[in-house]
C-alpha cells in the first residue's frame, strides 16, 4: 500500500462530467490499496469569474480580501469532489487551507508555505478516508486567508507530499506527460517516460508550462517523486525522478521553446568598469524580469550590450535603455521583437561534448541564423528569428533522434542537406 | 456613538451595483459616528447555483460536504462588500464564519449557534474597522463548516448582536419595514413604525416573511432590539420592541395570511381517550408540521377531529389519515386544499374584549363563512374558502381602521352593508 498525492488542475475539474470521471479515477486508485489525497483547482473558468466580480468592485482590491474571494473556487469543487466520492460509497472528506493547516506567511496573493499540520490528515488517511483539500490556498498564523498564486495547487499538493512523505506526488493535466517537444511544433515528439528534476526545471523555466517552476524547485527541495499525467488518458505520464539511475540515460530529453521575448541591444557602450550594472540596474529597478544577457566585444574600446525581455515589457525596457543610453555615452539601442528562443535540454550533456556543435550544424542547414547562444550545464539555448521557430525546432528534434526511443547510446547522426 | 449591525440579504447584494449601493450606506452610518458590523447573504441567485451544482454531483449530498459548498456564497459576498469599502477609503475586514467564532454544534445543514468569541470583532471595531461578517454560517467545535439553514442570516445578525450588546440589529430588506397586512393585498396598508416582539413572532409564524422566525425567537430571547427596513429607500422601517412603553397602543397591529394550507377532517371519531394522539400521532411520525387543531363534539358519541397542514404535505397526510380512520373506526376522512388563514394580530387584545366579535362580524357582512377559529392571547386566526381571502383581508383592515394613524384609544367602527 502506497500513499498517494493526486493533483487535478482547472480542466480536469471543468465540469460536473470531469468530476465525476476523475472521481472515478481516485476509486481506482483507492481499490487497488493505496491511500489517496486528492488536490484540486478551482473549476475552470471560475476563478476569472472571481477575479473580474473583484475588478468590479475595485479597482486594485485589497489583497487579503481578493484572497477571501478567489479562494471559494476551490472550496467548491473540493466539497463537490466529496459529495460525489460519499454518494458513490467512499468514506471522503474535503479541507479548506485552513482546516488542513496549510500554514503560510501572509502575503495575501502570492503566500508561500511555512508549515503543514498533517496530524488531522494522516488520521483521516488511517481511517481509510479519502482527504481532498483545496489548493492554491493557505492560511497565515491569525487565521487569515491567504494564496499561494496563480497555478499555486500544484505546490500545495507537492507541499503535503513533502509533509505526508508520500510515495508519489501525481499531477494530472490536460497532456500526457513530459514531451521531447511541443507535440503541436513537433507531431514526431515522444512523451518521457522518465525525466531528472533538473531537466524538468530547465523545461519549466523555459516555457514548457506542464508544471509551475516553484512546485518542481519545491519537489526538488524535499526529494518528492512527481509524476506528471493526463487526467483522460490512461497512462503512465512522465516521472520526474531525483536519481540517474539508468545507464542508457539519453544525451538530450527534450527541446523547449519560448516565443514571448524580445531582444534589446545597447551599442557603442564605453568599456569601463561598472557598465553592465548601470545598464541592468535601471531595469531590474522597474520589475522587468532578464532572461538571458550576452556581452560582446566591439571595437574601438566598446563594446554591445545585449539581453532579452518577456515580450510584453519590451515598450519599458526600451524606453529606459533609451534614457541609460545617453547617460552612459553609449552609441544608441536597438531592439527586436520578432525573436524565438530555442533550448535543447539533457542531463547527458554534461558528459558529453559536442552538442553544441551539432546543434548548431542543425541549424545551419537548415539556414537558420543564430542570433544569441546562452549555455549551462544542462542546456543550450539560442536565439533565432521567430520565423524560423517550428522549422528549428523539428529540424533539432530530428537531428538528435528524439522521435525514437533511447538506444544505450545515442549519437546524434548529423545528415547534411 | 452607537454600535449597529446592519444585515443585508439576498436581493440587497444582488448584483454589483447593489453592493456598491449598501457601501455606501454602510459609510453613511460610519460617518454618523457609529461602530458597523456587517452580515451579508449570498448573491441572490448564488446559493440556489451552488444547491444544484451539489445535487448534480449526488442524490443526496453529505450533508457536511454540502455546508461546504453553500457558505462559498456568502463568502464571495462578504469579500467583495469589503473591498470595495477598502476602494473608497474605508478601514474594513472580512470574517468567515469561523473567523468571526461563531461557534455551533454540528448539525451541518441547520445548526444552533452556541458561542460567539468576540474578541477579534470587538478589537476590530475598537480601531475604527467595519467588520463584515458571512451570514448563515459558522464552525463547530472541531473546525468543520456548518450553515444555519436557509435564512440563517438574520440569526447570525441576531447573534452577533446579542454577543456584542449592540444598540441596535437592522435587517435590511426588500420592503419598507412590518406593514399592517400585505401591501399587495391591501394598498391601504400602513408601514408600522414599531411592533412588539410577540407580535413580530405570531406574525412571522403566520406567513409575514419580513423576518426568519428563528430570528425573532433569538432577538426576543436576547432582547436585541430589531429594526426591519428597506435597502433601497430611505426610510426608518419597523422597530421591533421588546416593551409596552405607548399608552396610544393599538388594539390590533395588522393582519397576517397564509395561502399555504390545507384542511383534513376525521369525521365520527368514537368518543375514547387517546384518540387525539392515535390520529395526530402517525401525521408527525411522518415529520408532517400541524398548525390549527380543532375538535367539535358531534352526536351519538362521536366527535369530527380537525387539524390543518402545508398545502405540499396534504396527500401525504390524506393517504395516513385514511388508515388512521380505519383502524380506530371513524365514520371516513374529508379534506379541502382550498382554504386560507387569516390572523389578527394585537397586543392590545389581551385588554380589549369584542375584538373578535367584531372581526367576524365584518367577515359575515361580507357573506364569508368562516370555517375554522382559532385564537390565542395575541391572535386570532380563521380559515375560510381561498377565493374569500383577498376580499376578507381587505374587509378586516377597513373596519379595524388599519390604514390611519392610531388614535388615543381606537375603537372598531362596524357599519353594516
Amino acid at each position: 500500500m502506497a500513499l498517494i498525492i493526486q493533483k487535478y488542475g482547472g480542466t480536469s475539474v471543468g465540469d460536473i462530467q470531469k468530476i465525476q470521471q476523475i472521481a472515478q479515477q481516485v476509486i481506482k486508485a483507492q481499490q487497488e490499496g493505496h491511500a489517496i489525497v486528492v488536490v484540486v483547482s478551482a473549476m475552470g473558468g471560475e476563478t476569472n469569474r472571481l477575479v473580474s466580480l473583484s475588478h468590479e468592485m475595485a479597482k486594485i482590491p485589497d489583497e487579503r480580501e481578493f484572497a477571501v474571494a478567489v479562494a471559494t473556487g476551490e472550496q467548491v469543487s473540493m466539497s463537490l469532489l466529496a459529495m460525489h466520492l460519499i454518494d458513490r460509497g467512499v468514506k471522503a472528506r474535503s479541507y479548506t487551507g485552513q482546516q488542513a493547516q496549510i500554514i503560510t506567511d501572509s502575503q495575501y496573493k502570492k503566500a508561500r508555505i511555512v508549515d503543514i499540520n498533517i496530524s488531522s490528515i494522516r488520521k483521516d488517511l488511517d481511517d481509510g478516508i479519502v482527504v481532498v483539500v483545496a489548493g492554491f490556498q493557505g492560511t497565515d498564523a491569525k487565521g487569515n486567508i491567504t494564496t499561494l498564486g496563480r497555478g499555486g495547487s500544484d505546490t500545495t499538493a507537492v507541499a503535503l507530499a513533502a509533509a505526508l512523505k508520500a510515495d508519489e506526488c501525481q499531477i494530472y493535466t490536460d497532456v500526457a506527460g513530459v514531451f521531447t517537444a511541443d507535440p503541436r511544433v513537433v507531431p514526431e515528439a515522444r512523451c518521457l517516460p522518465e525525466i531528472t528534476f533538473e531537466e524538468m526545471l530547465e523545461m519549466a523555466s523555459l516555457g514548457a508550462k506542464v508544471l509551475q517552476r516553484r512546485a518542481v524547485e519545491f519537489a526538488g527541495k524535499y526529494q518528492v517523486p512527481l509524476r506528471v499525467l493526463s487526467s483522460f488518458e490512461n497512462s503512465l505520464g512522465t516521472l520526474i525522478s531525483f536519481e540517474e539511475k539508468k545507464m542508457e540515460k539519453p544525451v538530450v530529453s527534450g527541446i523547449a521553446f519560448n516565443k514571448n521575448e524580445a531582444k534589446l541591444t545597447v551599442m557603442g557602450v564605453p568599456v569601463i568598469p561598472g557598465m553592465a550594472s548601470s545598464i541592468i540596474g535601471p531595469i531590474s529597478e522597474a520589475n522587468i524580469d532578464i532572461d538571458m544577457i550576452i556581452q560582446n566585444m566591439g571595437q574601438e574600446g566598446t563594446t554591445d550590450f545585449t539581453f532579452t525581455v518577456s515580450r510584453d515589457e519590451y515598450p519599458k525596457a526600451l524606453e529606459i535603455l533609451q534614457d541609460v543610453a545617453k547617460t552612459i555615452k553609449a552609441h544608441g539601442v536597438i531592439g527586436d521583437q520578432r525573436i524565438a528562443k530555442i533550448s535543447l535540454v539533457g542531463m547527458g550533456m554534461r558528459s558529453h561534448s559536442g552538442i553544441a556543435s551539432s546543434m548548431f550544424h542543425i541549424l545551419g542547414n537548415e539556414g537558420i541564423n543564430i542570433q544569441l547562444i546562452a549555455t549551462s550545464e544542462i542546456k543550450i539555448s539560442v536565439v533565432v528569428d521567430e520565423k524560423y521557430l517550428e522549422l528549428g525546432v523539428r529540424a533539432i528534434h530530428a537531428g538528435f533522434g528524439l522521435d525514437k526511443e533511447p538506444a544505450e547510446e545515442f549519437d546524434p547522426v548529423l545528415v547534411d542537406k
